[in-house]
């Protein structure tokens, strides 16, 4: 089959085993497949992945349990052993023995054909065409951000980052009606969320007086943490959603001294990303910049990483 | 006056101008008053001190309001507007305009005599001997964790650091019932916990499995912030104690992965440590390893840096 993999470096292979189907697990034949921030990180070394890349998709089922067999789907991404302390207190995206999708210890799905396990899957509702279901896991990303914080109205809210994942934390932080302000350097990006009525300020133009309850940080830098802390107020909360190969946090004495509360924000609840693409809740199509065949995956690696870019889609087995 | 100040260096000065009481401010002449791991941050360049140090102590008003005038007291360290946003919000810790008893903007205790603001002030109960009295600060940040942090007889708790407020905070926390463990270095800091039948284990022979469901850091370094991210457990909660001059987090990655939530803790309720102390729910005296008078400051300082001394304390005008 057609895979983009890593191990020394990113490559397009053609003719790349076809995975093998475990017990409780489905093949999955991918549509779309999307490209993400932390797929570039991978390639500096993150997670010392090497393998099948890629972690956001949709597809169909065309093989494993009959009662998936046909459907069109997206996968969680954390696969899970459902015995161990973790699993059994509720919490399995942190099961001690978990692999993930593309990620960490198991092929991802920038290829023909994926294996997930049957209990990651969701049926993709007819209401919610394949360029929206792609972005599932990263909007699910960007709910958990309000799974995990208390955001309301009276909320003064500052999303550092207007890549990608901060356009859909911005969009899903807009339905809380939250006082809202992104901060980026994509003129791009900026005027996007202007379009969508939502607060938008150059970096060089802000000027950070510690005054936000909560500071959503995604600009995948550590630069975005320093950032953050300068705009949180005492006692405020800084969601960390960025990963990165390289770089620390800064000095932790203003967290000490403000008191700050730091919460690492990761995978989140594909079901509400499913029902706000459905009710349109979220504007994704207008993210997509390009769509490129599997055989330019590599192309499309370059293309993603401009900041004219939003989203950058492979088209794997389109319909 | 004689004073313990800093500014290029540390000094002993014998004839230092008495300070002067404003609007509101009482004049304290100090009893005993107590080095901590701050006062030696600051030494190396933490904050940009210059002036008086230390913002532990016991004393007797000899001037200002009346009502207070002749009261043995302990002083919060927080000198606030009263005006600003944070204030007005019940949070005048964080004010916007605050100055620190011997850390930032205003002179501290080592000395005959220091002023602070009269809202400062409490007032210490007969039971409570100076001895004890002098650790009502850090007792009181110590209790801050229990404020922040929900910790119940089912919480496992590590405190990562056996100094001096490591100890005070094992203390507090086993008051809880807490399924409780200090880490630390110190083979006589271990043994004091282990007195009072509280875990104790050394760093060396620790095996970290990300299992804690709390885990308070105090040691003063960034390489306690890397134990804390070991022994942690996912969605767990690592407390932030360490205020220090150099040093940086580690790489966040662990923090988003592992979704910790991270709380900066510094300042705490007077009261409740003032309550502990005339209970005697917490031992301080047997943590007092030497007091030196204040002519041998600079011979205190050095002692408070050893391991064996817990805690040194300075008579300034001891009763």
């Amino acid at each position: 089959m057609r895979a983009i993999t890593f191990s020394d470096q990113l490559r397009f292979e053609d003719n790349r085993p076809e995975p093998v189907v475990g017990d409780g697990e489905c093949l999955v034949k991918v549509r779309l497949a999307g490209i993400c921030s932390t797929d570039h990180e991978i390639i500096k070394g993150y997670m010392g992945f090497e393998g099948v890349l890629g972690h956001e998709m949709v597809g169909d089922v065309v093989a494993g349990s009959s009662a998936w067999l046909g459907k069109r789907v997206v996968s969680e991404i954390n696969c899970v052993c459902r015995k161990c302390d973790m699993c059994l207190a509720g919490l399995s995206n942190h099961c001690r023995d978990h692999t993930v999708v593309g990620i960490a210890g198991r092929d991802g799905c920038f290829a023909d054909l994926v294996v997930v396990p049957e209990a990651n899957l969701h049926e993709v509702p007819e209401a919610v065409p394949d360029e929206s279901a792609v972005f599932v896991e990263p909007l699910a990303a960007a709910f958990q951000v309000t799974q995990q914080v208390q955001i309301d109205a009276r909320s003064r809210v500052a999303v550092v980052g207007s890549g990608r994942l901060g356009l859909l934390i911005a969009q899903v932080l807009a339905k809380t009606g939250c006082k809202l302000e992104v901060v980026g350097r994509n003129p791009g990006t900026l005027l996007f969320c202007e379009k969508k009525q939502i607060m938008a300020t150059s970096v060089d133009a802000l000027i950070a007086r510690n005054d936000r309850d909560v500071v959503v940080e995604c600009t995948g830098s550590p630069d975005g943490f320093r950032l953050a802390l300068a705009l949180v107020r005492p006692r405020g909360t800084i969601v960390l959603k960025s990963t990165y190969a390289d770089g620390a946090m800064p000095n932790p004495a203003a967290v000490v001294i403000n008191e700050i509360n730091i919460v690492g924000s990761r995978c989140g609840p594909f079901a509400e990303a499913i029902q706000a693409l459905a009710r349109r809740d979220v504007d994704v199509s207008s993210m997509v910049a390009r769509a490129y065949p599997i055989e330019r995956g590599l192309e499309a690696f370059d293309a993603s990483n401009k900041p004219e870019n939003i989203k950058v889609l492979l088209k794997v087995n389109p319909q």
